[in-house]
């Protein structure tokens, strides 16, 4: 257990310092590595698998809505990207420009694209000609470009992978509809894959994506009590229509302006997955999304037939599962800390005394519970403990925003509330004014998250003035 | 007829000009469009499902040789560029610069990835210690930039997607063998998925990668007789190693340098299908990367039943194929016309007197050819023909290489053979000086594309100086 122990204690607790114990962990499970390129990140071969585990999931239930997938050039010219007013203001500060191709100097500036809105606007006006053509519903994965001061794996990186759903929709009330579906499709989807709960609602005004009529968000809650943005879906309405001369001839032949949608979500719902199942001893991992949903590790491996049946255990088990047996030389110890390291949902120990009883133990990641299992009932044991583990995932991730929501009706509610129990979702009225949610932020810290569809009524009063409540709005420290 | 009659007039034939032959399939196979970003293209929902499919079934083959998935930066510091003298003085004429994040000018210029080998060694560099760390077998698929004068789409563009792989070796034995192997996955790829047969060689010392000791590749030959090379396989000796100190101890604890290999294919593998097995009617796909396999067209769609019996039998097909039923109101002879223009291997159509019959016709993209099938043995024929339909392309190709390959034993024979028949494969002995190489290309107007690994022994003496010949080259005009 010496070197297992050894490697374990390298990792800081996340009650000591959570950022710190956040990149011990991207470091120790393989996860990134850092490069020479300030601000980007080395997505390591575990790190990527688990992108491909959700890309696939998420990209099936693109299709299934009928999205197609396409590919935009990196680049955007300048005067391109200036065609949205709102868009460039918020997007011009933090592009990286190219200026030179070879040893010439370019005729005009490119950006690498931040996002792509201007490259599906511009393509759209080209394709879009007839209500015929409506909807167009596109996605594109690729990576992205954002020059930003600071820096952290997959929560902030300058650049980094995601998809982008970009659509079009012949009435207003389709674009609404595409804009919710997509939302829910993001809440559903870490409900089921990541088993992370996320609370979806509607951006403040102060907070609209850059061009946005209304953006839409899911809000995860990490482990530190701190609001993590996961996934956000936009309704542009026809303002990126009319910047970019998006027309079709409706069934009365009368020219129209198409309305518009897109959303999007990243690698930084990896890091939302580490800071809300992750301990101290390294990752847990949703079952749906882990590379190896079952290490296997033969005990006593030198006594003869016993990697034999591990293996043999492994093969038979592929057939179902993510599977890897490790028969290095490394001690049980070492083994042990490395797969809980790494998040492995299920350990699956075999050693001489289990396979005379035809049986093995199983260790869940999450709480350590040990089980005895026949080998005769292997894969059905395996498939309900990997789905127990994903409920009490969620379970508990539900708990730990129980726990840390705080429903306060003034200033001070609130600063006592986050001063005791320390960071977690603030839920408190607003009126909707643009000066309370500023002045809520000065005086407590909190900005304002979201305006969720599941309302509560707190209270008939702002938080902040006083005056008639709007809405409640769940307030927070975010990533 | 009349509308789809009208479409296919609309491309240029390829006996006409090749060259825009090409061009309006990509754009009326709603392959790609263009962009206002110079040089890209945007590849469409129909153009990229053809590159998901190759994606999916090349990555396969990839991790069933234990590879694995990763993702570097896009950008590369120019120091880090500058490592390799080789590499530099190859890539760097055509990089694009960042030299701009947000407002500020960055310290370091940046170049945009033409290709990853420098983050790739960085990265090795760090991560690899011992020979238990040894073999690395990463790949990577990306995005990357060379700044092209001349652009066309998938052949040549200045973004472009492909898949890098970079591993590393104990020893230059180990390299060589993963350089050769990932060749060999590459053709037979080409000859399984691609229905394209290629010839498999090593380039010559002036045709090497930028970097390389030596240099394999994969060529194709198109309809027109010019030839693609379609993939490539390097290998590196310790010539990276060396200058980004990557080592590691061996077992008897020594420090040595590792070997290194990269290999890569593009985007442009679509472009070779496009010009391999396309005809003047439009795309014709290979069966295992068509988005749709199988076309079902209602006939006399009005009549009772027929719609619903379409749909049935669509509905059950897609439990084993790709199968799209089109129900538009549009004419039997536009669609007729436009999934012969997409390439759909096989149009299913059905009327009401095949429904009587419990029967329908098929007809087969690349030859025409009808086949009246039962509906009771619906799935079996289908697998059967794309089978057929599959090899017909192989042998086709196969066929064209066989009617456009001159063995010739003078420069004369080489000017008579291109003059008569055309472009096309050049056999030709070689002595082996890149001065004889240079003269045949500014004789002839060939260069050459490889040394095949399967020699033939044409003559004994060089076609070009008269000396001791040493290797059989195949020369060629390529894209």
């Amino acid at each position: 257990m010496a070197d297992g122990k050894k490697m374990v204690e390298a990792i800081t607790s996340m009650e000591d310092d959570f950022a710190k114990w956040y990149t011990d962990v991207c470091k120790k499970a393989d996860l990134v590595d850092y490069s020479s390129v300030k601000g980007c990140m080395v997505i390591r071969p575990y790190g990527y698998a688990i992108w491909e585990l959700i890309q696939r999931q998420m990209d099936d239930r693109f299709k299934a809505l009928g999205h197609e997938n396409v590919y935009m050039p990196l680049f955007i010219p300048e005067s391109l990207l200036q065609k949205e007013k709102d868009h460039v203001e918020g997007f011009a500060p933090e592009v990286a420009w190219v200026t030179h191709g070879g040893n010439d100097p370019l005729p005009e500036r490119l950006c690498v694209r931040p996002t792509s809105e201007t490259l599906f606007c511009e393509h759209y006006a080209n394709i879009v000609h007839s209500y015929r053509d409506l909807p167009k519903l596109y996605n594109q994965w690729c990576n992205v470009v954002r020059w930003e001061k600071t820096t952290r794996p997959f929560l902030r990186s300058r650049e980094f992978l995601w998809q982008e759903g970009h659509t079009v929709h012949a009435t207003a009330q389709e674009a609404i509809e595409e804009t919710e579906r997509m939302l829910n499709v993001y809440a559903d989807f870490c409900r089921d894959v990541l088993n992370m709960p996320v609370i979806k609602g509607r951006k403040t005004e102060s907070d609209k994506f850059a061009g946005a009529e209304a953006t839409y968000a899911i809000e995860a809650l990490m482990h530190d009590g701190k609001a993590l943005q996961a996934g956000t879906s936009h309704y542009f309405g026809d303002g990126f229509a009319r910047a970019f001369n998006m027309t079709f001839t409706d069934k009365e032949n009368k020219l129209q302006y198409v309305h518009q949608t897109s959303w999007g979500t990243t690698t930084r719902l990896i890091g939302a997955v580490i800071m809300s199942h992750g301990d101290n001893d390294g990752l847990v991992l949703p079952p749906k999304i882990a590379p190896v949903q079952v290490v296997v590790l033969p005990i006593a491996a030198h006594k003869p037939g016993v990697i034999e049946k591990a293996l043999e255990v492994t093969d038979r088990l592929k057939a179902k599962f993510r599977v890897k047996c490790d028969t290095s030389e490394n001690s049980a110890g070492w083994k042990f800390a490395e797969y809980e390291m790494k998040g492995v949902p299920l350990r699956l120990e075999l050693g001489p005394k289990d396979i005379q009883n035809n049986s093995c133990v199983i260790v869940r990641r999450d709480n350590r519970q040990k089980y005895v299992v026949s080998l005769d009932e292997l894969e059905t044991e395996i498939s309900r403990l990997l789905d127990e583990l994903g409920q009490a995932l969620y379970d508990r991730a539900a708990q730990n925003i129980e726990n840390r929501t705080y429903r306060c009706t003034s200033i001070d509610e609130i600063k006592q509330a986050l001063a005791e129990h320390g960071d977690g979702f603030v839920k408190a009225m607003w009126c909707g004014s643009e000066e309370c949610e500023d002045k809520v932020k000065e005086l407590t810290g909190v900005g304002s998250r979201c305006i969720p569809f599941d309302q509560e009524d707190i209270s008939d009063k702002c938080v902040c003035c006083g005056k008639k409540a709007w809405k409640m709005v769940v307030w927070g420290n975010a990533y």
